[in-house]
């Protein structure tokens, strides 16, 4: 069920897979997915072997209100990634660098999981959700690879604090700041 | 030669890797790895493959003034990736994470070859001008990530003016904004 979860997840992205396909291609009934996995957010984030369901991490971001957004976002990426998940997300990381699937899968849960449930909360037009999700994960992916893979100084050993100060402010402009649309 | 200046410029980083101990390693002497080399910054960017010399390019992000080097450093980054250095470039970054020698080799690159050469034009103090390229290195390789290894939509099909308008200004700030120095 994993397996034809994946496949369906990266050939047409998380809107467009189905349960019900995916228990077809796994030769199952689609009440078994649903036993299982229980939602279509579950299967996936269990298809990719998330970390973390950022559903439950949401909260936490939205607490300190829509002007600090951006600043909570780069909280709790760092908490996530200094912790005991860290080896997991790697993993995600690595397989979206290695192979197009894995950056397929990658990308849909970080737009449909992560950055649709922060923007998302901002009550914005869909399109202009859309890029400054896009915006703010150009920023995310950065430090990511800045401090766990590619560990630039003072990026990788630098503290939490100063980061949420330093990169927040980015965040949040591309979250509430002025940005145009692409057309 | 290069297998040598790999391992060489990996355990030691660029600064501390000399050609001297490289043409040892190789079991050759230094005069040849000079002729067949140059200098020092040839030899490393022989060794990673590097799509291009970052100081050809410096010129033309200069050119636009202390102002608009954010904006300079993005358009050229997109010329650079938009062009037919792009696989060459997308090796780069699947060797730095797929293992820690390329992640330590891309790593030197970014710093001494790209980041030092754009910072070094602002005549900061060293440890500045180390966290500055540091902050502006986690926005450029995000917009990497995003637009080329994930294709996170629009970053993926913009055109580069939008992108230029949009992220040099983060890179700008980085570079002569109002930024805290970490401890």
């Amino acid at each position: 069920m994993l397996a034809a979860a994946r496949a369906a997840f990266a050939e047409r992205g998380f809107d467009g897979a189905t349960i019900r396909g995916i228990a077809t291609a796994a030769g199952v009934d689609p009440a078994l997915v649903h036993h299982y996995f229980g939602s279509k957010d579950q299967l996936f984030l269990a298809a990719i072997e998330a970390p973390a369901d950022p559903a439950d991490l949401l909260p936490a971001v939205l607490a300190g209100g829509r002007d600090r957004l951006g600043e909570s976002v780069v909280r709790l990426l760092l908490t996530v990634w200094d912790g005991p998940m860290q080896p997991a997300a790697l993993a995600l990381v690595r397989s979206a660098v290695g192979n197009e699937w894995g950056a397929k899968l990658l990308r849909e849960f970080l737009v449909t999981q992560v950055l649709r449930r922060v923007v998302g909360t901002l009550g914005l037009p869909p399109h202009e959700a859309e890029v400054r999700g896009a915006l703010v994960a150009s920023q995310l992916v950065g430090l990511v690879m800045g401090r766990y893979v590619l560990r630039v100084e003072p990026l990788a050993s630098a503290g939490p604090d100063w980061l949420v100060a330093t990169i927040g402010p980015t965040v949040q402009r591309y979250l509430t700041g002025d940005v145009d649309l692409p057309d």
